[in-house]
């Protein structure tokens, strides 16, 4: 795992939509716009699943996924394994979450993601290059 | 293949950026802004390729991509195989397009998109839903 810098969580927290891929065990892409989302700690995302459906499949049959996003503070690409929870403390504490924030969803399941890498996708010499 | 509709076309060609996702032939996915892409009829993408890294070594292990978008008039998520183009009629399409929009980038690849799927983005009881 790694620890966010302020720079990349200001850009990240500054961001209204993610675009989370993820991929079947066939090996093909999906990709989603996704807006509940929050970050736990340094190194752990938070997004809370009301309408996931090719996305929630491919993340049972495989947990890798990518998120990248660019916002008014530039962007990045993420990634990391996730895990899902429907009935522990981490999906009572999303519902909690969402109910404060967006009291008109309803969550399904959280999705827990554990950032063990992030990449530079501004154009530029550096695009693709690993940062964390 | 499908034939984009007027709707999907207006809500593709008012966004700047799309959100091109990829993945490994081990299924680790990848997903990266573009903004650097236009129709070239209703079923075909033409992206440019500036700076792609891992997009591109996966897109050579893997054909399958998938793209995401939300811009002022909507978006969807678009699926479909691509070819890579380098030193053929298309990529010298690809030079001469980017030559007159943006003549800054230097275009290291083509990269054309046929669609084969369009879903929808948008949060509800619809999301997730094939409509081509």
């Amino acid at each position: 795992m790694v620890k966010l810098t302020d720079q990349i969580k200001e850009s990240l927290t500054g961001t209204k939509t993610l675009f989370l891929a993820t991929a079947s065990r066939d090996g093909t892409p999906n990709v989603v716009p996704i807006g509940a989302f929050k970050l736990l700690d340094d190194e752990t995302l938070l997004i809370s699943d009301q309408y996931f459906l090719k996305t929630l499949a491919n993340m049972k049959e495989n947990p890798k996924v990518a998120l990248s996003y660019w916002g008014e503070k530039g962007g990045y690409q993420i990634k990391g394994p996730v895990t899902l929870h429907t009935d522990d403390d981490v999906f009572k504490q999303n519902v909690a979450w969402m109910k404060e924030v967006r009291p008109n969803l309803t969550p399904k399941s959280a999705v827990v993601m554990k950032i063990t890498d992030v990449y530079i996708v501004k154009g530029g010499p550096d695009a693709g290059k690993k940062i964390l």
